[in-house]
C-alpha cells in the first residue's frame, strides 16, 4: 500500500514507521521534517501536501499538541489552541484527504488514554481526545467509496517515559512496537469507526 | 438554592426552568433573552453576566449550536463554529463560573444523543457533544470546594419533534418533563463527573 504517515518523527509517529515501513510505500510528513512538509492547522497546506503526494491507500495522522494546565487558570484561547490543533488538525486532514484516497482506503487518528483517564492538569487533553473519538464514530457512517477509518489510543510510550512519566503516575507504559502493530490493523484490517485502546 | 440558568429559553432550557422553578431561586440568563444577557462565545460577557448575578449555587447551560452538514463539503470554519459555541461556550461558563459558586455548587452541562449515536449529517454534533463530556470527565477531578460537574445527554425531546424529528429516524422522543427531572437530579444529588443519559 502507499500510505502517507503524518507526525512521522514524534514518539507515536516513529513507532507506526516502524511497523508500516517494511511493508508499504511509505511517506513520512511532518511540521519540520519528513519527505513532505505539512501544517495541519493551515487547510491550503494540507492541499498542498495531498497534490505533492498523489494517490494513497491510507492515511495515518499523529500529530498535535493539546493544552496541560489548572483549568481554572485555562484561557479560551489556551483551551482552543489543543483543539485547533491535536483536533481540528486530524479533521482537516480528512477532510481534505476523502477524495485523495483510493477505494477501501483508511484513515487511522490517534487519541490518547486521557480520554477515558484524566490525569492532572489534562483537561484539555481529555477534551481533545474525547472529541477525536466522537468524530472518528460519526465520520465512519458517512464515508464514502468503502473508505474507512478508526482511531488508536495508547496509553505512555516506554520511549516516552523520561519525557511524560511524571504525568501518568502508575500508568504502565507500553513499548512503541506494540502500539505500531496496533496501527497497522488500522491500515490493514477490515474495522472502522472504531478506537482500538492499549493499556493494561 | 439560587441556580443560573442560561439558555433558558430552548427546548431543554425551558423544560429544566420547568423541573427547577417550583423548588429555587431561579435566574434565566440567554443571547436574546431571560433576566441577563449573554454571549457565552465572549469571555468579557460572561464575567458581566456573573458579577451582575452575585453568588450562585447551581449553573446548568442548556445553550450552543452545532454545524450541519455532509462532512466531505464542511469547511474548518463551519465545523469549528460547533467547537466555538456549544463546546467553548459551555466551558468558558464553567472556567469563569468556579469562583461564583458557593461551595459545594455544581454545573450542569448539556451533550447530546449524537454523541454515541450518530445520525445523518451530524459529524460536527457528535464530537462537540462526545467533547463536552470529556471535558466533564476531566474537570470534575479538578474542582476545588466540593463543587461538582455532569452533563445530561438526552434525545431528541417531544417538544422539538416538529423541528428535528426527520434527523432522527426511528429514535423515541421523551416528554421535557422527564429530562428536566435529570437536570434536577444533578443539581440537588451527589454525582459528579457523570454524563447522565436519557433514551431508549
Amino acid at each position: 500500500m502507499r500510505i502517507l504517515l503524518i507526525g512521522a518523527s514524534g514518539t507515536v509517529g516513529q513507532a507506526v514507521a516502524g511497523a508500516l515501513a517494511p511493508h508499504h510505500e511509505l511517506i513520512r510528513a511532518g511540521r519540520q521534517s519528513g519527505d513532505v512538509r505539512v501544517d495541519l492547522t493551515d487547510m491550503a497546506s494540507i492541499e498542498r501536501m495531498y497534490a505533492e503526494v498523489g494517490e494513497l491507500d491510507a492515511v495515518v495522522t499523529a500529530a498535535g499538541s493539546v493544552h496541560f494546565g489548572e483549568l481554572v487558570n485555562t484561557t479560551p484561547t489556551q483551551f482552543l489552541s489543543g483543539l485547533q490543533d491535536k483536533l481540528m488538525g486530524q479533521v482537516n486532514a480528512v477532510i481534505a484527504g476523502i477524495p485523495r484516497l483510493r477505494d477501501g482506503g483508511s484513515f487511522t487518528l490517534t487519541s490518547g488514554i486521557t480520554a477515558d483517564e484524566p490525569i492532572r492538569l489534562g483537561t484539555n487533553a481529555t477534551t481533545v481526545n474525547a472529541a477525536i473519538e466522537g468524530f472518528v464514530r460519526s465520520a465512519a457512517t458517512e464515508l464514502p467509496r468503502g473508505l474507512r477509518i478508526n482511531a488508536v489510543s495508547a496509553t505512555l510510550l516506554t520511549e516516552a517515559l523520561e519525557a511524560y512519566g511524571p504525568y501518568f503516575p502508575g500508568f504502565p507504559a507500553v513499548p512503541g512496537a506494540r502500539v505500531g502493530q496496533v496501527y497497522r490493523r488500522c491500515v490493514e484490517g477490515v474495522g472502522t469507526g472504531r478506537v482500538y485502546k492499549i493499556w493494561e
